[in-house]
């Protein structure tokens, strides 16, 4: 039997909902080829974040591990490229906390690559009809805090042929209707991106040579 | 008998699909409150829309007309506000002409007030969880030409009890897959969208005092 | 004796400084071409502000007018192409009135088209190495209110050979570092942008045929 | 003796000038503090631009190196935070060469931060009046590739003392004039913001804890 984790966060900075644990609580339970989806919500607080993973990880044993979390003002699924040791809030977490400029984890290194293959579910995202592409940044806040978390556990105790990534997803459309102009996506298309991510991820062992890059 | 008439164009700038005909379409034959829902499919040429246009008025004498159209790189339902009597083509129609800073109609006013309860409209989008806004220009390309077509003809050929306006959507997701960053609005909400603007529009006739305004 | 009249705004929305005064102020008693010129500030107030340019047009009499004001988030330069009769604040102006949807000149068109010569305007512009564009809306503030009833005092009140317009330009970099994220345009630019505007309303009197449209 | 080095771009994507080098280009030879800035161009070309960067250190033995690129769209000066050791090209370099995923130097670890004083920069720069942000991604185009390459030097072929980094810049106003939308910032103040990111890395050997940090 093959687990799957996939986290969310709860709702941060006053809003009512967060779009990451909306998403991710559906595919509780969900099978395929031989895995099972775990969703697990995530607090959005420094450290009891990676608090929580770790149990998650500990209890579930899982073989893949994406940690879902909201982008507000992206437009596409965005499967996230690297993690960085950095903690720097441009706000408050939800337990009032501000760290700036300091290491997710003192002493390990500066980043992590994911081990997602992001070109592929890139791809399989857009011929699904659901924008998406290669993020290089996925900010300093508890996002970021939890994939590098997540990879560095891979990277020093890991659990056997265990792959994880990040990806960001953006405001639900109920969302944006109280942020003039931004951009955002249907809960039914960021599950089916989900349902994607994890097929593709369990599929694709080495990701493929297509250009995500960035210019800056 | 009540008759709406919702159009929606036709392809342009060598996509293969036009998310205001995808929409409009699908509306067809829709019955509410009294009134019958049809959908016309209006060419992207200067001049033959507003032909089109016309014959479908004198067709079906509808009491109430929304023109639909594409606003690519906008994130939210879009009633507009006001028709300019202005054709500058950025791009060429789908005959290949490209008018520039040419009358719609030569010797017509500058311009006309849609006549739809836009704020009442974009109220109820958000109420139901579409993004939506007022916007202060529909352009001057074939979109802005078949709105003001319209209200010119209210103003001048009236049918009775006629009343009309415009309103861009953004694109569809599986457009914006091919327009890296581009938001996008999935076709279902837009569907809903223009269900609540024509129930709204049927039903409001003054419009609420709520304000809509741009600082520019 | 030629006079050219531009006016910049008072500072609003709680700001120190608005950009458009701060470049108008700088421009007079410039002399180009037989003309001079001569700045006046403007009250970011709905009805004071036409109260105030109606008096500088019955004391200087001059041949062109040009409103200035500031489209804080734009980049670029934009002659307005269309006034609308229109005032719908998304704020309350400096007398802390907020109208909604209310006329700026009952009984008066719906717009009017600004009678400089736009395209030309934007070309020159660009020549020099100052991003421009043409503009489809000035929005339904303060701007559009000026803009608007300055259209409508040529077309009802003219001053002989009177011509006149609008021109939105960006945030000053030093009102940028309060807005991350915000584009700006260096003082310097902006001065010789109205430098340019002047001269080229002057000497062109039949504009340009060049696409300056959008689709929306 | 002191010597302070900055790298600027030769032109790419068919550009004709790079503003990274033609702000730095004037800076070569000032002088301040007892320190004596240099300036180079370098090849907008992987492998080859990190040749022309040790041949430079070599040199020069600078103890402070900035490397300047232009990050065409963003509308501030930008300190880059942290450097990956990825090449992904979205174009070809001038070379003709398009690297996917491949490391910038093989065996190297995942990412290094900056060692200049960003925060203090970005706060002084702001204090003068010029737009600045911290960024949390140079992308992976030949701009990382440098700060990547300089960093990598710094931390296993050191000159003594030798700090480094880098600061992406916005097009200038003359590119941005075909570029309709496009932020951009005049050549003056680049070259003020350069100057001042010289004096504060000199200054400041602690960075500021002052919050640069982004949610995603």
């Amino acid at each position: 039997m093959v687990n799957v984790l996939l986290t969310g966060f709860e709702p941060f900075d006053k809003d009512a909902i967060n779009p990451s644990w909306e998403a991710v609580r559906s595919l509780d339970g969900w099978r395929l080829e031989g895995a099972t989806v775990h969703a697990r919500r995530i607090s959005c607080v420094f450290g009891a974040a990676l608090r929580e993973l770790d149990a998650a990880i500990d209890e579930l044993r899982p073989q893949l591990v994406i940690g879902v979390g909201q982008a507000g003002g992206r437009s596409e699924i965005t499967p996230e490229r690297v993690a960085i040791n950095m903690d720097d809030g441009r706000i408050c977490d939800n337990a009032g906390c501000q760290p700036i400029d300091e290491p997710v984890v003192a002493g390990a290194p500066v980043g992590y690559f994911s081990s997602l293959p992001i070109k592929a579910i890139v791809r399989d995202l857009r011929a699904a009809g659901i924008p998406a592409a290669v993020s290089n940044s996925a900010g300093t806040f508890v996002c970021n805090h939890l994939f590098f978390g997540l990879m560095h556990r891979i990277a020093t105790r890991p659990v056997h042929g265990m792959r994880g990534g990040f990806i960001h997803i953006p405001y639900l459309p109920e969302q944006a209707t109280r942020l003039p102009g931004a951009p955002s996506m249907s809960l039914d298309a960021v599950i089916a991106a989900l349902r994607i991510a994890v097929a593709t991820s369990i599929e694709v062992r080495e990701d493929l040579r297509e250009t995500g890059g960035q210019l800056h």
